[in-house]
Order: C-alpha cells, then sequence, then structure tokens
C-alpha cells in the first residue's frame, strides 16, 4: 500500500496550456460531479495574481490522466499553488480562507516541530497551553495591540445555545491571556525568567490569503516569556531570532536576512520586533519568523509585577517569538521548479525513494529483494526513505511523481543492476542526466555513506543556490531613484535609511515597497540617507512582501 | 535554576483543616491582593461535589509557606484539584470552565502523544490537520450527530468586524469536515483505506466543568478512517480500542475494562462505539478513550462514494476515534494518594529526582560533584531524571515536593554516601522506610541496573494494585436489587443484560449508574437478564461515572 497515493489530489483540476513537458500521472476516474464543486485552490484562495490555469486546455480533455504544473516563469501564483495542489500538501477548506493541511505538508511541518522543539527546550523554555477563548476586555487592554489586532477578530458570541454576556476571542495571538496567567504566577524575581512555548492554532480574519503564507486559521508556536530586567529580555528576543536563523539556513536552506523592523513594521505591542526574511522565488519577500521584545508594554497593562532582590514591586520585561506553517509557503517558493516541489533533505519527510525497474516477471522477485534490502541499509542508517514498489505505475510516471513531491534523492534499481550489485542515484536538484550517477555499490557500508555525502551536498547547494539568487537580487542604492529603479526590476533595495515614518509611508505609497528590516549585518563606513541627505546610522532593506 | 520553580502555583489558596502531615512547602511572598481573584480552581469548575477547603484555616493565617492536599479519604474531589493545583498541572482560565494546562501537566501530555503518535503511524496512519471552523450547515447533515451536539456548541458569528453569513461551529468533534473532504478526496477503491489522525483542540460548551475530566476546550486525537467494506471498518475500530487498552495498561497502568458502549451510550452518529473504563480512586468510572464503528452515516450523509472494483458506487465505511487530556484526570484519580500524585514512570517527565544532602559548606562540592555524576550517568542511559540542587531549599521540603509531583524514584547522596560511593534510593510507591534502600553503589553499570529494573517494579506494581483495586470493587449480581445495593455501595456491578432502552434508563434514574459496557471478556455459561429474567448474551457493567 503506498500511503502518498491514498489522498489522491484534486490535479485534475489544476492544469496549464503552458506545458513545458507532459508526464502522465495521477490516474483519475472520470467523476464530472465532484469536479463541480468547491473551487480549484487557485480561486478558493483569493490570491494576488491570478491563475493561468484554465479549464479550457485540451490535453486535459483527452487525457484526465495528465497533471502539469504551470511553469514558475509564466506565473508563480499559479505554479505555486499548482505545487501545493500536485505535491499533496494542502486544500482548502470549506470556510473561505481556511486550509486543510494534508499528510505530505504535515510531514514538513512535524519536521520544522521537531527541530525547534529541541532547541526551545534545550534554551530553558517548556511547552504548555493556554485556552484558546479570550474575553474581549483583555485584547482591549493594551493600546496598540488591540488597534493591531481588531480588524481581524473571529468572535465566539454564542456557546451551548445562550447569548453570550461577553464576546469571546478566537486567539490571534496570546499575549493578553499569557500575561493575564502571568500575573498570578509571577510574585518574586525568584519566579522568573519565566519561559514558555506552545504549539497551537490561531485565528485572524484575512481579506486575502494564500494557502500556506495568509489563511483565517494557521498553525504556529508562540514563545512567551518574562524576566527581572530589560537586558535579559533583549538577550532572550535576539537568542530566538537566532534560533530561527539557524532553522532557516542549516534545515530549511533558506538564507533568510535578520534584522529589525522598523517603528512601523513592529508587532502591536511591541518595543521592537526582530525578523527573520525570505527573498522567494518571485523576488518578493517573506517574514518567515518574528521575535517581539514587549518591554512592559503588556506587564502595565495586565499588572504583571514582581518583588525585586531590593523588595521592591516592579513590571515584568517579556518576549513572544514565532513561526507559523506560512513557513513551508517560504520553502516551497525558495527552491520549487518548474518540475514541482524540492525539499532540502534535512526538513523532507522521504529524503530517499527507491524506484524498482523489471520489465519481465521474471525479474521482478530479484529486483523488489535488492530494493527491499538497500531499503533496510539506509533506514537503518537513520534515513527517511520510502520504496515504491507498487506495480499500477510505470517507472516513468514514478520518477515524475516523486519529482514532483520533491524528494531529494532518487535509487533506481533494475534487473542489471541487480546483477552488478550496485544502484542509479538520481539528484532531485540536478536535472536530468547530469544529476544521475551509475553504478554505485549496494555494499552496505559503501552506499550509506555515498547516500548520506550526497545528501549533505544537496543540502548545502540547494542553501548555496538560494544564497546566489537572493545576493544576485539585492541591489546597493544611495538615492531614492535607484530605490524606485530596484523594486521596479523586481529587487530588494538596500540602502542607507534615517528619515521619518512619514517617508517610509511615501515609499510603500510610491513603489509598493516596504522596508523589511534594518539587518544586523551592516556595512562599514559612513552613511547619508538615500531619502533626506542627512547621516543615517544603519542601512535597510526595502522590498515588495507577501 | 530549578526550572519547575519558576511557575509557582496557588498553593495558599487551597488548603484543608484535615491535615494528615504538615511539611513545610512552597514559600510564597505575602501578596494579599492577587488572592482574592479569581476564585480558586475549586469554585471556578463547578465540580461534582463541593470542596472542603476552607478559607478558614488557622494554619493557614498562621503560615502562608503550608501546603496543603485534602486527605483523599475526607473529599475526593477537593483532593483532586488540590493535587492539580499544587503539582502545578493546570490552572483555570479566565473564560468559565477553560484550562491553562501548565508545563507539568503537559510534559505527561507529551509522554501521552509520544507513545500513541508512534503507534498511530506503525499502524498505518498519517497525521494532518483540519480547519477547526465548521460551517454550521455541515454539523445538521447527519441526524442523530447534530442531536447529539447542537447543545454544546460554540459558535463565532463575527468575523473581521462583520456579522457572517453563516454562523460558524467551533469544531466540537471534526466527523463532518472530515467527511466533506473525504468526499474529495476519495474516488476509487484505490484510494481506500484513508486513514488520518490529527492532533488538535476541541470546544464543548460543558455545564459542569472539571480539570482536565470535563473542560470547555480540550485537547486531543482523533483518528479518521474511510474503508472499502464494513469488515475493514470493524476491524479497524477495534485495532484502535486495543492501542488505548495497551497503552492504558502498559503505560499509564490503568487496567481499563474494554469493550461496547450500549446503544444509548453510542457516539451520536456512530453504528458502534468501543470504550476503555476505567475506575478512579473514589470507585467512579471514567470514560477514557473511545473508537467508533460510523458505518455508513456520515458517508451517506456527505456523499462520500467510491467506485469498487466492480465498477459499481459505494458509500465508504468509517471509524473515528479519540483520546483526549482528560487521561491525565484518570492517571491522577487512579494512581495519586494522600502525599500528591504518583506517576507510572513510563508516562513521568521526571523519573528519577536525585536530592543532594549536605550541611557543612566543605561537604557540598563533594556531594554536588557525586550527584552531577550520577545525574549523567542515569540520563546517558536514557532515563528522565533531574538534580533538584537548589540550595533555597532543605531536602526534607524537596523530598515533599517530588512526592507530591509524584516522581516515581528519588536517589538521596549525602556526605557519608559519597564516602561509600553508594546512594539511597526511595520509592513514591511504598512510603517511609518500607521503601528506602541504602548503600546501592554509584559504579554506573549496578546503578543503572538497579533503577531500571526498580522503575519496572514500581510500574508493575501500580497496575497490581490498581487492578486489585478495581477488581475487589466489581460485584457480579444477578438481580436488580443486587445491582442497587453494589451501585449503593459505590461499586461497579456486572450482571447479564438484554433489557429494553427504557430499563437501562430507569437504572439510571432510579440508581445513578450507566452501563459503561459491554466488556469484551466475558463469563462463560448461560446468562439470565438481571432485569427481566429473559436470556441474554453477554453481561454489562454498570457504573456511576464522571
Amino acid at each position: 500500500m503506498v500511503s502518498s497515493l491514498r489522498l489522491p489530489s484534486l490535479t485534475s483540476l489544476f492544469s496549464s496550456p503552458y506545458l513545458r513537458r507532459p508526464p502522465p500521472l495521477l490516474r483519475r476516474p472520470h467523476h464530472h460531479h465532484k469536479l463541480s464543486f468547491p473551487p480549484p485552490l487557485t480561486t478558493a484562495f483569493s490570491s494576488q495574481t491570478t491563475s493561468a490555469s484554465t479549464t479550457e486546455n485540451p490535453k486535459k480533455q483527452t487525457n484526465q490522466d495528465q497533471k502539469v504544473i504551470t511553469p514558475r516563469s509564466q506565473d508563480f501564483n499559479a505554479w505555486y499553488v499548482d505545487i501545493i495542489a500536485n505535491a499533496e500538501l494542502a486544500d482548502y477548506g470549506p470556510v473561505r480562507g481556511t486550509m486543510v493541511i494534508r499528510p505530505y505538508g504535515y510531514a514538513i511541518w512535524e519536521a520544522i516541530q521537531d527541530y525547534l522543539n529541541a532547541k526551545f527546550k534545550e534554551t530553558g523554555h517548556s511547552n504548555m497551553y493556554f485556552p484558546q477563548f479570550i474575553p474581549f476586555s483583555f485584547i482591549e487592554k493594551e493600546a496598540s495591540h488591540v488597534e493591531g489586532f481588531s480588524p481581524e477578530l473571529a468572535l465566539v458570541t454564542i456557546g451551548g445555545g445562550k447569548e453570550l454576556e461577553e464576546k469571546l476571542v478566537v486567539r490571534p495571538t496570546s499575549e493578553t491571556i499569557v500575561n493575564h496567567m502571568f500575573t498570578q504566577w509571577i510574585h518574586s524575581y525568584r519566579d522568573l525568567p519565566l519561559m514558555v512555548n506552545q504549539w497551537a492554532n490561531v485565528t485572524r480574519w484575512e481579506m486575502r490569503t494564500k494557502p500556506f503564507v495568509r489563511t483565517l486559521e494557521f498553525l504556529w508556536q508562540e514563545g512567551h516569556t518574562a524576566h527581572a530586567d530589560p537586558e535579559e529580555a533583549e538577550k532572550e528576543a535576539l537568542q530566538m531570532i537566532d534560533v530561527y536563523t539557524k532553522f532557516a539556513y542549516e534545515q530549511a536552506a533558506i538564507p533568510v536576512i535578520a534584522g529589525r523592523k522598523s517603528k512601523a513594521e513592529t508587532f502591536a505591542g511591541a518595543d521592537r520586533t526582530y525578523t527573520i526574511e525570505a527573498m522567494m522565488g518571485d523576488r518578493k519577500a517573506l517574514q518567515a519568523g518574528t521575535s517581539h521584545n514587549l518591554g512592559q508594554n503588556f506587564s502595565r497593562a495586565f499588572g504583571t509585577q514582581f518583588m525585586d532582590e531590593n523588595g521592591e514591586r516592579q513590571h515584568v520585561w517579556q518576549t513572544s517569538w514565532a513561526v507559523s506553517t506560512r513557513f513551508i509557503g517560504g520553502i516551497i517558493m525558495t527552491h520549487g521548479d518548474d518540475s514541482g516541489l524540492m525539499l532540502p533533505p534535512k526538513i523532507a519527510p522521504i529524503q530517499v525513494v527507491i524506484v524498482p525497474i523489471w520489465k519481465k516477471e521474471d525479474e521482478k522477485t530479484g529486483v523488489l529483494n535488492a530494493a527491499s534490502s538497500v531499503k533496510k541499509v539506509l533506514q537503518s542508517a537513520g534515513i527517511k526513505v520510502k520504496l515504491d514498489d507498487t506495480d499500477q505505475r510505470t517507472p516513468g510516471w514514478k520518477f515524475n511523481f516523486w519529482e514532483m513531491k520533491g524528494v531529494p534523492m532518487r535509487i533506481e534499481i533494475g534487473p542489471r543492476d541487480v546483477s552488478s550489485a550496485s544502484v542509479v542515484i538520481s539528484r532531485r536538484d540536478v536535472p536530468g542526466k547530469q544529476g544521475k550517477v551509475f553504478g554505485i555499490s549496494m555494499e552496505p557500508s559503501i552506499l550509506e555513506a555515498y547516500v548520506k555525502d550526497k545528501l549533505d551536498e544537496i543540502q548545502s547547494s540547494l542553501l548555496g543556490r538560494a544564497t546566489s539568487f537572493r545576493d544576485s537580487n539585492i541591489v546597493d542604492v544611495s538615492s531614492y531613484d535607484e530605490l524606485k529603479a530596484a523594486i521596479t526590476l523586481g529587487k530588494w533595495a538596500r540602502g542607507p535609511w534615517s528619515a521619518s515614518d512619514a517617508d517610509e509611508q511615501r515609499v510603500k505609497e510610491e513603489t509598493g515597497a516596504t522596508i523589511r528590516c534594518f539587518p544586523f549585518e551592516q556595512p562599514q563606513g559612513t552613511k547619508t540617507c538615500l531619502m533626506t541627505g542627512s547621516p543615517a546610522e544603519e542601512v535597510a532593506i526595502f522590498a515588495k512582501s507577501y
């Protein structure tokens, strides 16, 4: 039983006339009734660009079996939703803007969870769980917080058949309820630092949604800490953005730029927000994780105080930090290509797929036995391996299918390989013959070493490629005209900035770009604000973003 | 830094005049303002019995430092909420009936998750995630489902500042939305079986709540499967109740009785419900996990069909099954005693606590070094060990604290132990001197073997004790009078039953007991219905329940 085939995608709904290569993919019986409702992902999610997909494609009319992905260069958004549908990562929920995360997509989330969860615990945080229903009055307690979140709230007004006395907010984030509880738990400096995290669902009533990137409900982790002094809180906020940065580079192979948000882009209720910004394949920026130094804003609003060592009552200093299922969107849009998803080995649910190849029935047993023993060798070496031994599909179909699912490495085993006790290995990141190596010995220690080595190479290669792409698309600018030119070309602009919030707003209105961050890594030397000509202490990065 | 001390509980709120032993526990500065609101757990949760706790206790007035647990025999419910507060398992949320699961309680949930998650994957299920907002119309599609869940729904009526066209249900369970999606994913017999699970929060607007046992929002896993024939669905439903049963016996040391629910107690929308029923310390039954054979009820309501091998369209056969944070309540109420929580080693977040003991400053280094190396030995053997090396508390305070937290084993190391290169080991399940063994060698292989062996012994001992308790409290009855007598004594009654639903209802009204299940394990021989005198095929178990 091939578990990945258990949940067929709505492939046949997504097709495009811009086919580069037409592999025969998932076979699907004709059930026209099911195609009529609900609408395909591309329309169910109100996306920023319009899908090029069309049901007029004659190829689809004649062959329900074909599964095609819009070329990335043709229509980035259509390509993105095609991948999500075809690689079976997610589907739309029945309520506008909600998303069902399918097993393959969820397995990527589990890989993210496994890594981060271990890091959170290593850095002294404990998991716990806060209720998702928050009294409406809580949200109103912190002035900028209510301003930031009010437009996006989902409210429960009826419970057990009765109108509630106080409306309940379905958590958009938990700072308010966390502070309500912290106020009861924190009494003395001995209770500090208090460092917790929760893995939870959150709800924000977004108008423009896009699978993974922005959905009405999403999954995330939110860390919340309280400290006795501002230095410790600042250190914690920086530590956690560093954990996220390392995760992005080392696991997801995404060369994010870490830095500080401008005042205008700071979290509603924070003193400072740190961010990691990732460049997607269309060169838009994606905010992939944030860490906030909340100062005493929430502790003052909720009266979260402690007795310090001198017996004085003080408000605690706090942080919060989060990474969400949006990160999966970032992985898709960083590494994917026209053949589909491309997953970095370290977060791939399947790192190696084995495709046995036989023509005659008398070859089958030998090939399958060899494939099984290769699987066992790799599995016992801790590699996530799948043997696709169904005989309902051809090897060619399987090649395309697993490439589309982004599996980093494929091992092919045919009768001739069995005779020579070797295998053929193909890399997902190097297409065609170039990525194919013949005659790798099946001898366990050799094979294991080779596969591990190649997986590391693929991991580095993906990061290297994304880094080159990023660096070739960031332009250093020293005037507003240069900034505008860079943004018009779809690039990121980096330049000295010490202008006003009003100037920042003007850039946004005139170019569509925002300050993504003041990067931690700053160039040396004196700087002159690109907008005002006044001295500037830092460069900022401007870009259009998701 | 002792992480468990970071989150002090509201201990001083809970006290009782019925003190058996008065250990000085958590030190807490006097902050009277914080004691005034919110109300203590015992009143915040409307429980079935009234707490014996009182703020009139003179001991509390004179010593804020004392942390006391109501004796179990005195007031089981007060004892239960005292443990939850004092062992820092949970706290009440700001909304009536909601619960904050604190790090120590959540760590127990993580142990449950780790075990079950592995078993679900081994048995072929994939994790995924369905949105929590369900269109109200979905709930109405399956007749008995809407009848069962309507009174308990929380409804979102406002989103993004606007009244919604259709009210959204915050999921009380996900069968409806699961079927909506399954209908889109399932086309042919090749798509079956479809076997998924999700870990999620669910909401039921309960009127009578009790921490862990019944809360407005709780955490659970819900498995959902679809099959091509009824036999396979039945097999799956039975397989999953078996997974739960093994978990209860082998991990939680709870000797549940597995069986089938009566028609009246079957899940709203199921053909058959299987259950595991646990006997709590007060001899009430707790339904600790259920597995439902849903038949074609939801597939007919949602049109979830597939093309079978003969080209015929058929409705799928389904199951669903769940275990929730309620299980933590079951663990507390099965094993806890007057000293506090008692955790089975296999699910204890901390299996061994090391308490170093020194009086003079010159003893400290030697003792702490020895304690550290013992910790390392046990840690590298895969044992969950904590070294409590704070010098803010006395060893006696620590003994009581970790006993109250239910840690299965304590290792004491003093200067004399350092000289003799040995340790003292105490078992949580055997109080006082009887559970204490002196002179266990620190030699790594000896110590590791001893500790592992003892942890296994504690695990078995807990199960054995709970099994004896259960068996001595189940009475075989052959008439309604005998049944009533057994229930009046607070026991479970087991007797042959083939009477009507009306008779079952009458038993409930007259005795307060319900049929907990028809156990899988049935006595041999002919049976006569205890109510009607007619032939009966099975015995049923009657009990009062949570």
